[in-house]
């Protein structure tokens, strides 16, 4: 096990009813005047946004808002957001929304407090030195930025998707009340459970040795998944079902699962660039990149590929041919995500194989990357084309 | 699942030569002058207390130190504590030592704060309103005080062990090095690792049903400890099987694997008399009680014992009867306790049958206690009988 530090000082608030409580926590946490940050006009519908209003009213706080952020964050809702804070004054920002509403969130927060272009700090390892406070009510389990210090926004002008992190964007507060998840229409239910999966995986698959305890809580986490996912399809409105998941997708990614061992992250970084090019859901991107950066991978460490397979996907170990079961366990995988309604091909994702040199060019790699393999241009050119042709 | 509340925001620092940066994370909390707390000489003679006092000065930190906490920590030392931390104004309490002396400390922080006598906030339910910051350095993974709210100390007069419980009490860091545990005796190595997982066992015996995601958190911890454990006593400078059992200890006890879900804790109350009445170790008190309230409770929710007997102890489903696979997984549990060096009955701890009256009358149950099922004086009785006898 490697050397790690682990902090993650965010307070979640869970269960139903809970959104109710968000005026009593942004007075908790020091915020007087709040901008309200949220996207699609569903949490008005819902009338989450007006229950969100009237606890903060309930506690005298005064605020603004600020709706409109789409799938994908972009630069310019970032930007309209950091004007309105700075003219507004305000010194807290509630998001009320799923993961593209908290990282536009962290991005403003950040943004406010930083003198040049907020778009600096993206992609650049430039460390953010202050940042308003972040509150969440959650709305979607998938992106995990609930409990996370990470942000990903993407550029309106050539779609470039550039990440930043930070411990001061961990939110102050988190609510997570699971019937809020329950109107999620089933295709992003399931990207969510594969985003979810995902943010697992990419710690799962490491160099690191002797690292049996966060394996396993890697493994409890899918193995809910694996269980779950397939329930909330079948039956949307069920609420254990969406709890279950709901609280794994803070776990998946607030790395109690994934410290003290390297992590790989590069299916995200792949996936990245075909959100950004299809402007596809993250998840959707995910099903069909996954299971093949696996089977371009899974040579490097054929054990740890059976270790999954049997702890997880339930297969029988192949002693004499463990390669057979690792093969095995990424296609239980593969199908698992295709039960659930995902894309596992370029056809089903709406993207085109000519695109794959540029898709791989657009990473923009100098040499290698990633933690586990390390991958050249032409390594994702092969993973891409793997995935362009798969099936279950 | 329950509605719930997580908060951690102790800041974990995990690895070799850690406890260097003692100096730099009081800093970082805000200490100027620090009351060091130490237990044994073994932090003296290991040069650990020498490396953490050279950590402070570099930071130009004041300190006073009191050492002599005993396991099983007393009232006495903390009022001496309490008296010292207010003559000398200090303004922050770091531990240097195992549970005992984190408790201590916490109650320490608590006390200097409070008006009245400290005892007065154990075993009551007062609210604890303030309290100086506590941080630790840790050198036995067991009790999980260093990821906890929570506080237990006993008065020397009658041996009454009383807790105390707050978000208050959370350390601000705990600096976890792996190789400040190898030189503990596997006496009491085994002692930790039992109290882990009993940590654990007393969240995944609850009534809450649907409660997926943190019955597999409790088993991803309790599989590591079944692997881990035989590994440290075999080879006690195994740094890799020292970390892992390190991790899993704080993760046990933080709440993130019982979080949602209504929980026991009667084996810990039951213990507590034991402890108190013979002053053994906690973890083998644990370690002859729990196995035996397992035995008495397991038809209150057979499948549940079924489940965690097939899931970490490796038992086979009998579909038929499922009661024979909840007690196979029982005797597992009480043979892996026996393989590590644990006492399983009353004359391997010391502990005598004709106390047995005594020790659940000075449990003061008033009607029934516990989460899972609901124990009365008399029931108490009879899973001590269970354990006094009780055999491989």
């Amino acid at each position: 096990m490697d050397n790690f530090q682990f902090y993650s000082p965010t307070e979640f608030v869970f269960g139903k009813d809970t959104e109710n409580e968000a005026g009593k926590y942004v007075r908790k946490h020091g915020g007087s005047k709040v901008l309200i940050h949220y996207g699609s006009g569903s949490v008005v519908r819902t009338g989450l946004l007006e229950r969100v209003k009237k606890s903060l009213a309930a506690e005298g706080i005064a605020f603004v808002e600020l709706g409109g952020v789409k799938p994908n964050p972009r630069d310019t809702k970032v930007r309209e957001g950091i004007a309105l804070a700075k003219a507004e004054k305000v010194d807290f920002i509630l998001s009320v929304g799923g993961g593209s509403c908290i990282d536009s969130s962290k991005a403003i927060a950040a943004g406010v407090c930083y003198d040049g272009d907020f778009w600096d700090l993206y992609g650049t390892g430039l460390e953010i030195e202050k940042a308003l406070p972040v509150g969440t009510v959650l709305t979607i389990a998938a992106a995990g930025s609930e409990g996370s210090g990470a942000s990903v926004i993407t550029r309106e002008d050539g779609l470039l998707k550039r990440d930043a992190c930070s411990d001061l964007l961990r939110p102050r507060f988190s609510i997570l009340n699971p019937e809020l998840t329950c109107t999620l229409p089933a295709y992003q239910t399931a990207c969510g459970a594969t985003d979810i999966m995902a943010h697992v995986f990419e710690r799962y698959f490491t160099n690191t040795e002797e690292v049996e305890v966060t394996d396993r809580l890697c493994e409890a986490i899918l193995l809910t998944m694996v269980k779950e996912t397939p329930r909330v399809i079948a039956d949307p409105n069920n609420y254990e079902a969406r709890a279950n998941i709901m609280w794994a997708g803070t776990v998946a990614h607030n790395d109690i699962v994934g410290v003290g061992r390297s992590q790989d992250w590069n299916s995200h970084c792949i996936e990245h660039e075909l959100s950004g090019l299809y402007d596809v859901a993250h998840g959707a991107g995910l099903a069909v990149v996954m299971p093949s950066w696996m089977e371009f991978t899974m040579n490097h460490n054929v054990m740890r590929f059976a270790q999954v397979a049997t702890r997880v996907w339930g297969c029988q170990m192949d002693f004499e041919h463990p390669e057979n079961t690792a093969l095995a366990g990424i296609r239980r995988f593969r199908r698992f995500l295709s039960s659930i309604g995902m894309p596992i091909n370029f056809e089903q994702l709406g993207a085109k194989e000519s695109d794959i040199p540029l898709l791989a060019k657009k990473m923009g790699i100098n040499g290698t990357t990633g933690g586990f393999v390390k991958l050249t241009t032409a390594d994702v050119e092969a993973i891409l084309r793997i995935a362009a042709k798969a099936t279950v």
